[in-house]
């Protein structure tokens, strides 16, 4: 497989650097579960050998919908991951043969359109298990060395909860001399050592990163107040970097410091808290405004999320991708629809307003989130936790001691 | 492509009559809308010729997911439907290309495992237009005469909203010989013109159906309620036929008679009301109860919920789909997550019993259906509306008159 | 204590006969629960002896907010239910001392205004513990005893859950000669016997009401159902009766047909269901245009509960109650307040459109009944409950095998 | 009258001294505008003169339910606030008269109990109006001669939104040699001027206050807050005071920083939003635990809400309140139920635990606050509204502009 990027492409920084939007694309775990293809837990992306196709397909919808990066779906594939994989995957299945099959079919789908691809690592094992730096730096380095092979155009540093472990990543992406990126998936109380979002992205900036931001754990409205302090800090700090955000499809207003996983729908129950298109629309309007240029999604972001960005800044990109030749701008495509009350959807003001119902009166609006924070060196802290599941608490109590 | 099914496989009415449990697929136009390559208001099926590699992916996810039927995908393509559309769609793309693709494509898929292909036709602007009886029954023959040349293995009338043209469906699809599903897109209250779902089923069994029930519309309590009524209805007539349902993904207790189009958050809004995997879990496991054998999913349903289906009923069928390889039973592939609360959550009692909130603190749980009801021949019926779209409401029937 | 409404006053039946509305009072063991003279649990109105100020004060606020009929605060002043009290009441307060007290205060109260007072008997414990129709009648005629000594204007049997033994209740007090009413707590779906509103109500008017509806046990909404099944009943019947309603002032859409004591909140957690003055002007129209025309309110009714019953019917009746020289109408007495955005609020379109907010983002908005129909004769019934309580029930069917 | 207190009684800072807990009373205005009494809007006590015996009766529930304390019902009695009423209070009901009314009712009230009468002031007109100080003082000295006249136990500043008109009004009570205790409407976002909680408690002690803490505006949860940053503040100062919370019984987690008032609820629509007595219990609690000796409520709290702060410090205190001789502890009223499902109800883990529904499932559990700050001096800011009732924000600016 050939790269074209490096041939007729702008790089990742060229197009920021003259101020253009990029756009990212949505999250591939938690797609593919619904789709049969990865099992929620272990998170693991074996489908790059087990099914391509399903990769390439889900590549495919986000290049339409308008991504201009594809990440090679290598999340959580670092060696230290896998081997804790039960016996779901086949032996065969080795880290470097996920890693590989992620550049390839990346690049395939890249090809066909107008798209650079990322090579991502992610958080370790080795670091919360308290291994020393240079073994963290190894395990990343192992994944650098196929997407150096396979000539990835950038790399992203993500989903880290503690800045260490994210600089350490950083040091060893741009050994490649490749562009590097680095978003954390915390929020605005910062990092899971206490390290607060400003400072974490001076860190990051310093440790070598051109562009810095956040992604998952947070809903999308969060994740712009923790970039604003990222900028703050990096204003602060007199540095220079490009922003980012990648965001939950989820809203998540009633998140703790670790985000979306203590919360007690995690991660089979989260439909009701699915964001709509319109949601999304906003999102991109508030991140452009904020002066984040890179603006994606992850878990939960689906094709029409991403093409739901697409169409809110088509009018700054000049553009719109291809996915919108089937979807109407703010429905409009309802307005021949038989019903005249369905006919009156068709309007921008109609979708900007609902506030759509859950059909479910049996259910709270928002939850408590469970547990107790946990960090490296296994310093844990116990939340508050509502009356409803005090049982449960002590229950945990008594297991954890 | 070779219908291996004729050879190997038993047909629908074998397995039904054999006792067999009969999982259905999902969704189509919502599947592939979110993905990018159906149009909302029209849709109409023409990926099946312009991105048949897209159809394929859905088919085979549902295949893996544990459907026994895959549908072709020829909702709405019919020759007067297709002929509504604007400008989105080709030319050349005809309704017969997109019907015979639709073929190809569920047969190749089918062949990959152990399912039937379902040829569907469903209700028609003629009929709406006040078209004849043999003016409408030659649309359906159109299709038809594609279906019989492919060699599907049943037949499938579903989405209708009179069981008038239901029943003009039923009997065109009988002069194929093949054995004939009907569904009917209708809630407790009945069809458009108000016959009620027993008699709808005692019309439909008359005309040549073998297996009668509901598809879309309503979320699955309610659909169940329908097909609990048809059921009464057959006893009282005395008549046999098997049971079918394929409801909303969609939780909709606010509906009104006419269904989910009514609901103001039709239908860019209805993320809150998505189901979980374990409310289909419910809706298999009361369906099999009701003695429905046919059971699958409409508008909404992705293909976990259709695994849900089959694992829920596989103490029962014997077996679990190829895709839960990827899913552990009630959460058990978090009993190794690193933090206690979330392996806490690794059991049946804890998914069953959550109130899985909607993180939209503004929003309400339920919604008034919009609308009057709109049935052939132009009767209008004024529904109640509250207070606040009252305004929208007068607007609207200042239109209207 | 003179009776002053023999002299200068209309009857009930004068009143109603010549097209008069009749506004009722609200609720006495609610409202002196929350003052601290009620227990609720017993519910029973010794208070009448104990704290005559403050039973006297609650019978002055319904009659400057409207009322033209104080009850006497003789709810399960019945001897045999009293004698069920504990501990929380002295041994000297007898049956006799309660009733009458009870009639001499409303008769105080009563000759401030235009009022009438009515005596009133409720279910008793005779009936439920199967005691025969004589025993029953003997407790109902000690109550009717007094209040024929004390010359009460008309009279009321309320709060009866069986047709049999309210008409047992009506045949006695119409031995007294003075107009009777008849209300029931039963919702649509009939009395605890499974007899139809309209039924019960074709029994009480042949037994000798004048006034037939129903009170307590449901909101205003559900109420107005059950009273038009009556209505529908005694038109069938060609029968002719006065038509009365006595709600709930809390919003019950999701009871059982037992009502709000089967609701988990019954009855320390009701808050969030008190419905406003706008949803009480709302039902008092819709009450009015349903052919009532003794409008009242029961639990959860307080006095400006009534007003609003008052100023909603003041177009009709020419005249508004004496309060609301301490209220304007719509709001009004907001267009003097210093912030503009709460002066905006003085008006009706914004007080009949709010959707009031709970504060609540961790509650449902429905909840589903506890628990077993109860009947005479110790017939149980269990009704469905949701996943949530199960354990609850388990433990309830233990306790109950 | 005689002041029995002055005889028997300790004052309120030999109770707080020896570390008693004082039960304030709750709110009279609101209680008032339900019974009939007072305008919403004005909210002015001229019922102290037109209907004594309503006043009088709502301090005797106060007083059964367990408060220490009555407040002499002068709120917005002020000289300049009286003026500004409309017609429907009669010229010759004066100042002098409202709050000489307003002492002697609260006094013979309170000698029929263990209560002690406090005279109480809150911001005036003249002030948002900026009058200066010499006039605002003596605006404030014009109540206290009356106080002083009628002898009052001690003296209450009360809701403030700016801590400079508090200081003036603490140092204008100070002239009597009375205790003198101070509380300001405000949340932890501070005074209107922006001054923080912790400030503002400094310059009350400083200014004379002996008690300090916060009344009105917010909820439980939310006031307690604030006093916990006023109690910071003075212990970084090394200032003692005793602390004093009278919250809201209502549910405000969505307030802006100028409270309830901009809630789209308020006045008219808040029932939703109503507290129970358990929440009131943890509210007891919780200010117990922060250190808090002087307990009571504000607008909404009914004397059960007083009565059940009584009940839950009665272990600390010794003692139940009389009216605690009408309710069990903790539901055991309804332990004699015939339902056993009812009976089930009768013990403190379930009322603790439940999640009371609000009955109004299209309703949403949060509102989005109305308005513009406004303080004294006419500046203006504008908060953040959402797009719901953008079109209302749109009227309001053009009115404003």
């Amino acid at each position: 497989i050939i790269n074209l990027s490096s041939c007729f492409l702008q790089g990742i920084l060229e197009r920021l650097d003259s101020g253009e939007i990029v756009i990212g694309d949505g999250g591939f775990v938690f797609a593919l579960e619904k789709r049969g293809y990865v099992k929620a837990g272990p998170w693991t992306p074996e489908a790059t050998v087990e099914h391509p196709e399903a990769v390439r397909q889900l590549h495919r919808e986000f290049l339409r919908a308008g991504s201009n990066v594809l990440q090679t779906f290598t999340f959580y594939a670092s060696e230290d991951k896998l081997e804790n994989r039960g016996n779901y995957v086949a032996e065969k299945i080795t880290c470097q043969r996920v890693n590989e099959a992620a550049c390839d079919i990346a690049r395939e789908v890249a090809n066909e359109g107008d798209a650079l691809v990322a090579g991502g690592v992610s958080q370790t094992p080795s670091y919360l298990s308290c291994k020393d730096k240079a073994e963290v730096k190894a395990v990343f380095r192992k994944q650098l060395d196929v997407f150096t092979k396979k000539n990835v155009d950038f790399l992203i540093a993500e989903y880290f909860e503690h800045v260490e472990e994210a600089v350490w990543a950083v040091e060893v992406l741009k050994e490649s001399g490749k562009p590097v990126a680095a978003t954390m998936c915390i929020g605005p109380e910062g990092d899971m050592h206490g390290v607060p979002p400003g400072q974490c992205a001076v860190q990051l900036v310093k440790a070598g990163a051109s562009i810095v931001g956040v992604n998952c754990h947070f809903d999308p409205d969060t994740a712009l107040k923790t970039v604003k302090l990222m900028k703050e800090g990096l204003q602060a700090a007199k540095l220079k970097a490009h922003l980012m955000s990648q965001p939950l499809a989820f809203h998540t207003p009633d998140c703790g410091k670790q985000g979306f996983i203590d919360l007690p729908e995690f991660p089979f129950g989260l439909e009701p808290r699915i964001v709509t298109r319109w949601d999304i629309q906003k999102y991109a309007r508030d991140a452009y405004n904020l002066g984040i240029r890179y603006i994606g999604g992850c878990c939960g972001f689906e094709p029409y999320h991403i093409r739901a960005i697409a169409e809110e800044l088509a009018p700054e990109r000049g553009f719109f991708p291809e996915a919108s030749e089937k979807h109407g701008r703010w429905g409009e495509s309802l307005s021949m629809h038989t019903k005249p009350w369905v006919r009156a959807r068709a309007r921008k003001e109609y979708w900007e307003n609902l506030k759509p119902a859950s059909g479910r009166p049996y259910c709270p609006s928002m939850s408590k989130p469970d547990g107790w924070g946990v960090t490296r060196g296994g310093k844990e802290l116990m939340q508050q936790k509502e009356a409803t599941s005090e049982q449960q608490l002590k229950e945990l109590f008594q297991k954890k001691n």
